[in-house]
C-alpha cells in the first residue's frame, strides 16, 4: 500500500493540514500507512459554512426527503465497498471485522432510511405523543412537537470502527435536519476519510451538510452553544475533558458520550455444563474477546458463572481460545487480527498487569504470541488473555480497569442476586448479557440490573440461532449506558434522530395546533362542504376536509339480524335480563362492530375513487352503548396525510360516531390508502 | 407571626442543624420571619438511608401504588392548605400568587398520580415504544424498558415557588421509584419546610423516600454517582458551577438544569391595535411582569411588536402598569407584592441599570413606589419597571441580563422572520409566546423558533377564554429549555417520570421478552388448552392465554348480504370488474368489517362470564385481501392485563386472523373490560 496523504473537508472544499506532520502506522507491519498535517483549520468557517449554510438547506428538506438521502449514501457506501476493505487490514482488523466497520456502517445508514420513510411524517415538524387537553372546553390545548436544532453536530468518533461509528452518528444527524462536522480517530482517520469521500462524491449531501477534520480541532469546541451537540465516543478520561469544557458547560450544549466500559456477561444459575445455554455463552465470550482483537467498546471484560461451575468454564473458555490463530488480518486463516497501534499494545499489557494484582492469568501470555503472517512479524499482536478472579466481591480494579484488547476476566458469583449486584460494579455500561432459559431468571435481572446497563442481551437455545450476539449495538436499538458508559444514548431507531432535535411544548386553539402540526386536532375548523372527501385526489385533499352522514336508527332486529349473520351471539346483545345485570349496559345493546360496519355504511362513497383501500384502524373506543331504537350518525375528517410513493399515499381519518342525543358513542382513526 | 425554627429531615427524623445562624427576614416587613443553623448535617446516612431503604421501599411498588401514595400527598396539601397560605404573604407574595404555588402544586401531584394510573402500568417495568424485530425469523427480539435508577434524586429548588417548585419534581421522582433529597433556597424554606412536613405527616411514604437538607449541602455533591439525578431550578450560573462539579462529570450523573431565561413574548403582524390579539398580549405583558413580583422563570422580559406598533404598545402598556397597585400581599387590594428579599432588590436594580445603558426606562422608577399597607413600608418593595429599546439589533444586554423582578423591555421588529430571530438572540429560553390569529404565521414562528424554546404559547381570540398563559408550566407539558435555559426537561407528563429512570434495550427470545416485561409478544409460547381464555377471571387469566378458533368460509352470499345490510356497498366488494381495477384485490373481496365481524363471531363465548365488554380496537392492519371462497380463523392471545378498581380490569389481547393458506389477513389488538 502506498503511503495516503489525508485531507480535511472544509466549507465543501478539500484541504489539507499544511506539512505532514502526523505519520499514520499500519497496525499489521508497523510502516506508515498514511500521513496528515496538523495545521489548524479555518473552524470560524467550518461552523458558520454547518450553520449558515448546511443548516438550512437540511431543514428545508422533510423527513422523507432526508431518509432518501440516506438510501443513497448507504448504496454508495456498498457499491464501493471494496476500496474500503483494502485499506481495512492496515487497521489491524480482519474482513469480518471489517464487515461489521464497513457493512454494518452502511446497514445502519439503510436502516435510519427505512426508520425515516415508515416512522417519520413528509413533513420537517416531528409531533411527539398525543395532544393534551389543558382545559375544560378543549379550547386551549397542548401538543409537543420536535424541529431541528439551528447549530452544528460534532462528532468525535473512535478509532475501532471508523466507517460505522461515523455513520451510526450521521445517520441520525442528517435525518434530523443537521449538519455535522466529523471528527475521525487519527490512528484509522485514513478508513473514515475514504468512507467520507465516498459520501461527497455521491453529490446526494447538500453544500454544508458535512464537514470533515483530520488532525487537531483547535479552537472548534469554544465555539459551541446551546444549538449545537456533541456526540463523543471513546475512553472515559476524553470524555470527562470535553464534557467538562467551559463552553459545554455555560451554553448548556448537548453532550453525548459513548465510553467504553466493563460490560458483562453471566451464565445463568441454570445453565449448568452440557447445557445449550452453557456452550453459547463460552462460545460467546471468547467471540467477544477476539473479534476486533477485543478492541470493542461492548467488549465481554467481566464473566461471571456460578461458582460451582467455574473450572468448567475455565477449561472450556481456555480451550477454545487455544484454537484462535492470530495474525495478518488479510489472512483468511487469521481468526484474530492486531490491535490498532504499538502504543494500544503497551496500554493493553499496563492495564492486565493492573488486573493481576487481582487475578490470575489463566490463559495466554503478554510477551508472546504465534503470529501467522509474514509482512506481520512486527505488528502490534497480542495474545487473547484469560484472568480469573476468585473474589471478586473484594477486587475492584477488575470491575473498572479496562484493557481494550483481547482480554477478559473469570468470576464466580454465588446467586442471581449477587450475579446482579456484581454485574452493576461496573458502575455503568453500554450492554451485560445474561445466557438463560428461564424468563423468571430474566426478569429478576432486569430488575436488579437494568438500571445500570444501557442493553441487557439475553441469550438461549431458542434465540442462539438468529442472535446478534452479546457486543453488537443495532440501529433499532438504543446504544449507551449511564455511569461509567457516559450517560448517553445514541441510535433506537427515532429516538436517536430526537437527540439533534429540540422538543417543544405547543399551546394554542385546536385552528393554531392543527396548522402548526399538519394534523387535525378534534376542535379545529372542518370543511364539510362537497364534494365528498372521498372523491378527492390524495394531493388536492386537504386536511380538516369531512363529511358528516344523515343518521340511521339502529333497531332490536338488525342487533338480532348481526348476531345470528356472524354468530357473535353475546349475552349483552341477545339477553336483555343478562345485559342489564352487566355494570356497563342499561339491557341489550348493538354490537361495536355492527356501529363501525354501520358507520362505514354511512359515510362509504361506493364508486370507484381516489380512495384504493381501507387498510386499518387505530384507537377504537366504545364511549357510549348503542341501545335498539338509537341512531348514530358520522363525522369523518381528513386527520394527517403520508405520501407513500408516486402512486398512493396514506391518509389518517378522525371519525367520531354519536347517538341521537349527540353523545359520542364511538371514535377511532380510520386508514385509507389514496391514488395520487 | 413568630419567628419559625426549621428542621431538616435525616433519616426518617426531625433534625437541627446546631447553632442558628441563619436568620430569615419576612419579606413585606423586613423583621426575622425563621432561623435554621448551618451545622453540617450526616450526608453520608442520608445518601446511604436514600439508597438502602427509600430506594428499594419505593421500587418495590408498581407505578399504580406509587400514583395512589401521590394523590394522598396531593389531598394532604389541600386539606392543610390554609396552614400554607398563611405563610405565603412573608415570602412576598399575594394569595394569587401563592394559589399558584400551593395549589398548583398540588394539582401537579394530582397530574401526576392521574397519569401513572392511566398512562402507566400496574408494573415495575415500564415498555417503551414497539418490539423491533431484529432477526429474519422473529426468534431474538428487541424490547426497550424503563427501571428506576438506583441511586436518589437531589433536587436543589428555587426560591420563588418554594410549594410548587418541590412537588413539581417529587411527583415523578416518586412516580419513578426514585428516592429524593430536597434543598430548598433558603430564602423561603419556612414555607418548603412547612409543605414538606405536611407530606411526612401523612404516613403515606416509605422510610427514606425523602429527606430535607435546610442549610448549606455540605460534601452531599462528592457523593453523587452515576445512578443519581440532579435537578436544578434556579440562576444560570449557580446551575453553571453544580453542572461542572468534578463529581457530576467524573460520573456522568444526571444533571437536569431550569435555569431562568430571557422569554420573549411576541405581537402578531396581523395584530394591528384594536385586535383581540393586541389587548391580549398587553395584558399578558402586565400580567407576567407583577404576578410574583416578576419572579417567574418563565415571565416575560423581552416583549416584542411590530415596528409600527411600537408607540401604541407603548402607550397602552403604561397606562395598564399604572394601575398595578403595590404592597402588603396580605391585603386584599394588593395587586403585587414584594421582592423576596432586599438584596434581590438590590440585584434587580443592578440589572435594569445595565439594560437602562441600551433602553430607556419608559414606566416606573427605580428608586420610588407607593406601597400599600402600614407594615410593609420597609419591605421589598420595587415598581413595575418598562423599557423600550428601538435598536434590538444591535443592542446586546436585553436579551441575555435579567433582571429578576417587575422588569421588562419592549422592542420593535420588521417582519416575522426578524421577529424570530430576536426571540432567539434570548440564546435559549424555557418560553415564548405569539398573539396571532393566523395558523400560517404560528407555522412559519415555530419552524424558525422552535429549537431556542421549551415552550411555545401561542394565543389568540379563540383561546384566550381557556389560555393558562404565557408563564405557567403545566406538569402534562415539558417545562425546560435549551442553551441559557439550562437545556433541562421537566415534568411533560410521563415524560418527566423518565428522567429518573434508565432506558434498556433488551434482546431475546419472545419468550423471555414476554416473561420480562409480563406483555405477550408475537412468537412467545401460548397456552391453547381449555377452558376458553372469557371463562377466566381477570386473576385467573395469564399472559398468553389462547384461543385458536374453527375456520369459517366466507362467501360470494356473506359478502352481497353485508354490503346491503350496513350500506357499505364500496365496489371493491360488489363489482368484479373495477374492483380487478384495483391496484390492491384480485377481484371482489370481503368488507373489513365483515371479517372483523366474523372474527368476533368466531372467538365470542356467548353466555354471562368474567368478560363484561369490547371496549376498543388497536392497530388494526389489513395485510392481505379475503377473497369469497376463502376461509379465516383467528388466534386470540391475553397480550397484558391493567387492573382499573377493585371490580374490573383491562385486558388487551392480540388476535391474528389468518385464511386457509395459513397467510395473516387482519392483526389487531382488542381491549376487553374483565371482572376481577
Amino acid at each position: 500500500m502506498s503511503v495516503l496523504t489525508l485531507k480535511s473537508y472544509v466549507a465543501d472544499e478539500w484541504v489539507d493540514g499544511g506539512p505532514n506532520e502526523i505519520a499514520i502506522a499500519s497496525a499489521v507491519t508497523g510502516e506508515t500507512a498514511a500521513r496528515a498535517g496538523t495545521g489548524a483549520l479555518d473552524f470560524a468557517a467550518m461552523v458558520r459554512h454547518a450553520r449558515e449554510v448546511g443548516g438550512p438547506a437540511l431543514r428545508a428538506m422533510t423527513f422523507h426527503e432526508r431518509a432518501a438521502m440516506l438510501k443513497g449514501l448507504a448504496k454508495a457506501i456498498m457499491d464501493r465497498k471494496e476500496a474500503l476493505y483494502a485499506l481495512n487490514p492496515e487497521t489491524g482488523a480482519t474482513r469480518k471485522d471489517g464487515w461489521i466497520d464497513i457493512e454494518g456502517g452502511a446497514g445502519t445508514l439503510f436502516s435510519y432510511a427505512s426508520k425515516g420513510k415508515r416512522e417519520l411524517p413528509d413533513d420537517r415538524v416531528l409531533i411527539d405523543g398525543e395532544p393534551e387537553r389543558i382545559s375544560r372546553e378543549g379550547t386551549f390545548m397542548g401538543l409537543h412537537v420536535f424541529t431541528p436544532l439551528q447549530g452544528f453536530a460534532l462528532h468525535v468518533n473512535a478509532f475501532n470502527f471508523p466507517v460505522w461509528g461515523m455513520l451510526e452518528k450521521l445517520g441520525p444527524t442528517l435525518l434530523a435536519g443537521v449538519p455535522a462536522i466529523v471528527k475521525p480517530a487519527t490512528a484509522t482517520a485514513y478508513l473514515a476519510e475514504a468512507a467520507f469521500r465516498i459520501l461527497i462524491e455521491t453529490g446526494l449531501l447538500p453544500k454544508g451538510a458535512v464537514q470533515l477534520v483530520i488532525g487537531p480541532t483547535g479552537d472548534l469546541f469554544d465555539r459551541l452553544t446551546g444549538q449545537d451537540v456533541v456526540s463523543f465516543t471513546g475512553s472515559a478520561s476524553t470524555a470527562q475533558k470535553l464534557r467538562a469544557h467551559p463552553r459545554v458547560i455555560a451554553e448548556s450544549a448537548r453532550f453525548i458520550a459513548e465510553q467504553d466500559s466493563l460490560n458483562a456477561s453471566v451464565l445463568g444459575p441454570d445453565a449448568e455444563p452440557g447445557s445449550p445455554e452453557f456452550d453459547l455463552f463460552i462460545k460467546e465470550v471468547v467471540r467477544e474477546m477476539t473479534v476486533k482483537a477485543g478492541q470493542k467498546c461492548t467488549a465481554i471484560r467481566r464473566a461471571f458463572v456460578p461458582e460451582k461451575y467455574l473450572k468448567e468454564a475455565e477449561k472450556a473458555l481456555a480451550e477454545s481460545l487455544a484454537r484462535i490463530k492470530v495474525g495478518d488480518p488479510a489472512l483468511e486463516e487469521a481468526r484474530m487480527g492486531a490491535l490498532v497501534s504499538h502504543a494500544q499494545r503497551e496500554d493493553v499489557r499496563d492495564k492486565v498487569r493492573a488486573l493481576a494484582r487481582e487475578a490470575d492469568i489463566v490463559f495466554g501470555d503478554l510477551e508472546k504470541v504465534e503470529i501467522i503472517g509474514e509482512r506481520a512479524q512486527k505488528g502490534a499482536f497480542i495474545s487473547p488473555i484469560l484472568l480469573r478472579c476468585d473474589d471478586p466481591w473484594t477486587a475492584k480494579a477488575v470491575h473498572v480497569v479496562e484493557a481494550f484488547g483481547p482480554v477478559s476476566t473469570l468470576m464466580p458469583y454465588r446467586d442471581l442476586e449477587d450475579a446482579a449486584a456484581l454485574a452493576n460494579r461496573g458502575e455503568g455500561s453500554l450492554v451485560a448479557s445474561l445466557f438463560t432459559h428461564d424468563p423468571k431468571i430474566a426478569r429478576e435481572f432486569v430488575l436488579a440490573a437494568g438500571a445500570y446497563h444501557g442493553r441487557l442481551a439475553i441469550i438461549d437455545r431458542d434465540s442462539a440461532k438468529e442472535s446478534t450476539g452479546h457486543g453488537s449495538p443495532l440501529p433499532v436499538l438504543v446504544h449507551g449506558g449511564p455511569g461509567r458508559a457516559g450517560g448517553g444514548e445514541e441510535m433506537g431507531g427515532a429516538r436517536g434522530v430526537k437527540h439533534y432535535m429540540q422538543r417543544t411544548a405547543l399551546q394554542g386553539s385546536p385552528a393554531i395546533l392543527t396548522g402548526v402540526a399538519n394534523s387535525w386536532i378534534k376542535g379545529a375548523p372542518v370543511d364539510a362542504a362537497p364534494p365528498h372527501p372521498f372523491r378527492l385526489k390524495f394531493g388536492a385533499l386537504e386536511i380538516g376536509k369531512t363529511i358528516e352522514t344523515k343518521p340511521r336508527e339502529i333497531t332490536l332486529d338488525d342487533i338480532e339480524h348481526f348476531a345470528h349473520f356472524t354468530g357473535d351471539t353475546f349475552y349483552a346483545h341477545m339477553d336483555e335480563e343478562a345485559a342489564r345485570a352487566n355494570p356497563f349496559f342499561p339491557g341489550r345493546v348493538a354490537h361495536g362492530y355492527l356501529i363501525l360496519s354501520f358507520a362505514a355504511g354511512l359515510f362509504v362513497d361506493p364508486a370507484p375513487g381516489p380512495v384504493l383501500a381501507n387498510y386499518g384502524l387505530d384507537n377504537l373506543r366504545f364511549l357510549a352503548p348503542v341501545s335498539p331504537g338509537d341512531s348514530i350518525k358520522v363525522r369523518l375528517t381528513a386527520k394527517s396525510k403520508k405520501k407513500r410513493n408516486d402512486d398512493y399515499g396514506e391518509v389518517r381519518w378522525d371519525v367520531e360516531v354519536a347517538n341521537q342525543k349527540g353523545e359520542t358513542v364511538a371514535t377511532y382513526e380510520l386508514l385509507t390508502m389514496n391514488a395520487v
